[in-house]
């Protein structure tokens, strides 16, 4: 019942009208040849295999789970063949520097695969996806040695990668990171990058961490060096992969795998480093600062995992609520009506068509962000580029993620008690969505990063840049000729406006307030990042209203029309209510009650 | 680590302090002797059963659920000792009446010991939470003789019961139920109240439809008689036993139970009626009216799930959130932190003690009044007892159900990763909470109930008198003693006016504009209930906070003081803005999208 229709048009029509990303692609010199044709023919692909090999795995990865057995660990049925198809169809050197054996495509192709990935097949999904961060990461700090080693087979998706944060004592706080690293054969003071070590400790919740899916694994590992620094200025990272260069057994063991809510397909392993051979990447404790170069593409990544289950949600709900007949709708002359005609299942399922709309143009808009950023040839272009990046990439991970899990599980209402059952798909997908929440940073903590680091720092400089953006989209829906061919776009202006001017003024208060209130930020965040992402949406949805407007004749772009109408009109308001409470400075947030 | 500690303080400072429920029970007839003793060694006892029998089998009935073989249930191991040990101390028998061998206990008493049931294990206490609903149909409706037969077998809790509504094609719309049953003996005409019928069809979603808990299941069953009048004007209910009097096999069977998202370890069955023998309840095409009699109270029961769970995540989150140590808070010196100190996590923390301080005082109001409408020896205060029952009850099942859920789930978030594993009980608590609200009519059916049945069709007399009850507890706020010794209370008395004002204006709006306007209500049905139910927190709040204010020298009585003040200042305002979603009659909702 559970089926899977790649949105080929509505990736299209993002890419090529509202974004016009052929274009700007043609001015990075890397992307110069990645044109529509390009892009479509790698969205259909992309689209074919996601709804073909993977999304039949889906249901039984969840059922089967992983299992683990001595130390090895089994994926479900299917799910090794899928992976053997994935590696020869290519798509792992995707974004992949040609230097390095990649199809050097852009970023947003990357996240478009992985929206589709993730719509089919979550669990399956997390093996490749986090080999991309791995080549990063690697490709930036690794020395020339270790990449020639490494770098080839990550493109060519022959072995896979992971990355081994997160100790039982150290989640969120990384400076709490006890894995120790031995230099071998120099001095702890002399050890350089590329320098080989020996890793002992554990890790935990390391997605892939061991699996049958490829030959080799390579771990990027944060430890702490004999001469390090407490907190989290004294991690370094080391590559210790699974075999050595040799073809022998690396000291790296898994001691089991966890029994989890979701993404049961997904080994999530307990890994057990005993003296592990490993290579320094980067300068001695500096591995925070070679993580943090794959950070903003992995949580955008994240960001569209939650766009991955809205989308399934969508399509899903909308069929079973167009076939299935109960009760009469009110206004209407007999029943029983498809329950898509009944109000309240109306509202749900337009909520979760305007969302996953506002999403991947949200997105998408933040990929290309992300290519300027590192290649726009004007460097005033580039800067800026970068700044709307590092300002969106929180909002775009944790405000997905959120949005899209609980869409998700409002659309499992649409289905009833048989919502609740195994066999219809949407149960799996509120608790596989459940974990993008969580990992890659917190929500909340995302939220912090949004006020403290990415507005409070720089003075607001990014966010002035990015309400700029929202000002042009605006301004182009203002003018006369587009309202006189759509004059139902004023009301729609008008409300923006009236939330833009309102996230303008308690972004000041906050600002200002922090002198004297430090802590009124932080209880407040998450809202604050809510209401900002609901002002993006709304900025999306005016985009794709008035691109939609002179097109409705055709009853798709009616739809799309009607879906941003909704997004503006009855979702978009909910920024209101986020900053109200947000300025509610005098509310009191009482200390920990010691129970 | 997940652990259960029966809320017994909070409860007796419910029923007796804010309710003042002992002497309102003693001026019921049937409940004259249930005093505050006695009230408190039955929640005493009721916690221990269930923190000592059924909390310790909560992960394992999810993990093992129940099995299906050849037609025959098995539910978890440990559940059948459990269910034993109920029946042995007379916990079926708690609220029937003596006639019948009960206990004769007041509502508010049942409704307690199913809240810490459901905090133990949900699944588990879906056995005996549905016996009642049979109990009090029969009782009402059933022939002396089927009651002589069933009512004190089902009231000792040696039988079980079921209610058997659902199938295949008909859901939320039982007026598309096919099972029939055929009179024996005499003209379909002729057939009376504890007439023989044969009865053939498919039921789904049965709780409990079979089982290995008890000798025998005694199953209301909603079917139509061959002179039936289409729709649910013609149906009619039937007593359908597992073992027939002779003690011989009926031709009722299971053809198989449910995988489902939560309460595992509750057997949701699928029935076959193969020419089963059963007895007629009440008169013919008379069923709907014959179940509405256990409606109230069976609705009220699953909305005090919503609280169970809340009850549990609060307990735990807490612990949790005092021991585990992360970061550095804003505002400490030094860290890691207790992550209760961080204030994301302090928001949610104190969410979740304003709820179910919240929940739990609406939930044992409603339950005093619904003994109250039923007992009251003044016909004018049991009609306003009635009334405030009426139109309550769809509020605490909806209202409680869905935000202890969402709750739940946003309380999975202070474990981070560790919360999305099974090993620490809130994601089971996340999925076990989703079922309710789903079934005993979806949350969506209850907001519709209220609008259309509960306020509109008495032209909002009910609303008046519930509104009444808010004023009353504003003025006692207000009363100058109370806010000469605690001062805080004028402001949130201030807030909790404002929204009063709010809903009661939105109620005019909304019933004088359904004359042009008749579908605006249904489009903002769910936004309404939700508004209603966060104003009717805010009197719980109020009041607990004016009881709690004077004694706040007791650190337990500053944190209950406390969380209803955060309840007022940060959670009562989303009363604002479903109000301001309720009165957007011009916000446009598209027909459905053909796709």
């Amino acid at each position: 019942m559970w089926s899977y229709s790649p949105p080929l048009r509505e990736l299209q029509f993002v890419l090529e009208d509202l974004l016009d990303a052929p274009a700007r692609w043609a001015s990075l010199p890397p992307y110069a040849e990645a044109d529509a044709a390009t892009a479509r023919q790698v969205l259909e692909e992309a689209g074919r295999f996601s709804a073909e090999v993977l999304a039949p795995l889906n249901a039984v990865g969840d059922r089967e789970g992983c299992t683990w057995d001595g130390g090895e660990v089994a994926t479900p049925p299917g799910f090794r063949e899928a992976y053997r198809a994935y590696v020869e169809a290519g798509w792992p050197a995707l974004a992949c520097s040609p230097d390095w054996g990649g199809q050097g495509l852009p970023t947003g192709l990357q996240l478009a695969l992985h929206e589709m990935l993730h719509s089919a097949n979550h669990a399956w999904a997390m093996y490749p996806g986090l080999a991309h961060g791995a080549y990063e990461c690697l490709r930036a700090h690794g020395t020339p040695e270790l990449q020639q080693r490494y770098l080839p087979r990550i493109v060519s998706g022959e072995w896979l990668a992971t990355m081994c944060l997160t100790e039982a004592q150290a989640g969120s706080d990384l400076a709490l990171v006890r894995t120790r690293a031995e230099p071998v054969g120099v001095a702890a003071d002399a050890l350089e990058s590329g320098g080989e070590v020996r890793v002992s400790g554990s890790k935990i919740f390391i997605s892939g961490g061991e699996h049958d899916l490829a030959d080799n694994i390579v771990h990027l590992v944060l430890v702490r060096l004999p001469d390090a620094p407490p907190g989290s200025r004294g991690l370094s990272l080391v590559l210790v992969p699974k075999i050595l260069p040799a073809g022998a057994r690396n000291a790296v063991h898994c001691d089991g795998i966890e029994h989890k809510m979701g993404i049961r397909g997904s080994a999530t392993c307990v890994l057990r480093f005993e003296g592990a051979t490993g290579w320094l990447v980067g300068e001695p404790h500096r591995g925070l600062a070679a993580m943090f170069v794959m950070m903003n593409a992995a949580r955008l990544l994240v960001g569209v995992q939650g766009l991955g289950h809205l989308e399934m949600a969508r399509q899903n709900a909308w069929r079973y609520a167009r076939e299935r007949h109960q009760s009469r709708a009110p206004g209407h002359r007999e029943g029983p009506s498809p329950i898509a005609e009944h109000p309240a299942v109306r509202r749900t399922l337009w909520r979760l068509e305007a969302l996953a709309q506002g999403q991947r143009l949200l997105a998408m808009a933040t990929a290309l962000w992300l290519d300027e950023a590192e290649h726009h040839v004007e460097p005033a272009l580039r800067g800026r580029a970068r700044r709307l990046l590092e300002l969106l990439t929180p909002v775009v991970k944790a405000f997905l993620t959120d949005t899209a899990h609980h869409a998700v599980n409002a659309a499992l209402q649409v289905w009833g008690g048989h919502g609740y059952l195994r066999d219809h798909g949407i149960e799996q997908a509120v608790r596989d969505s459940r974990i993008a929440m969580i990992y890659e940073g917190s929500n909340e903590i995302q939220a912090i990063d949004l006020l403290q680091r990415k507005l409070f720092e720089d003075g607001c400089h990014r966010f002035a840049e990015a309400m700029g953006v929202v000002d042009q989209e605006l301004e182009a829906a203002r003018a006369e000729p587009v309202l006189a061919d759509c004059p139902e776009l004023k009301p729609l202006v008008h409300g923006l406006q009236l939330q833009v001017d309102a996230l303008r003024e308690a972004t000041a208060r906050l600002y200002v307030g922090r002198q004297d209130d430090p802590t009124w930020a932080y209880r407040v965040a998450d809202d604050y990042l809510q209401a900002f992402g609901w002002v993006l949406m709304g900025w999306a949805w005016l985009r794709t209203a008035r691109f939609a407007a002179p097109r409705r004749t055709d009853p798709w772009y009616a739809a799309q029309f009607d879906a941003a109408r909704y997004g503006l009109e009855w979702l978009l308001p909910e920024a209101g209510w986020r900053l109200q409470q947000v300025g509610r400075r005098d509310a009191i947030l009482p200390a920990p009650w010691q129970g």
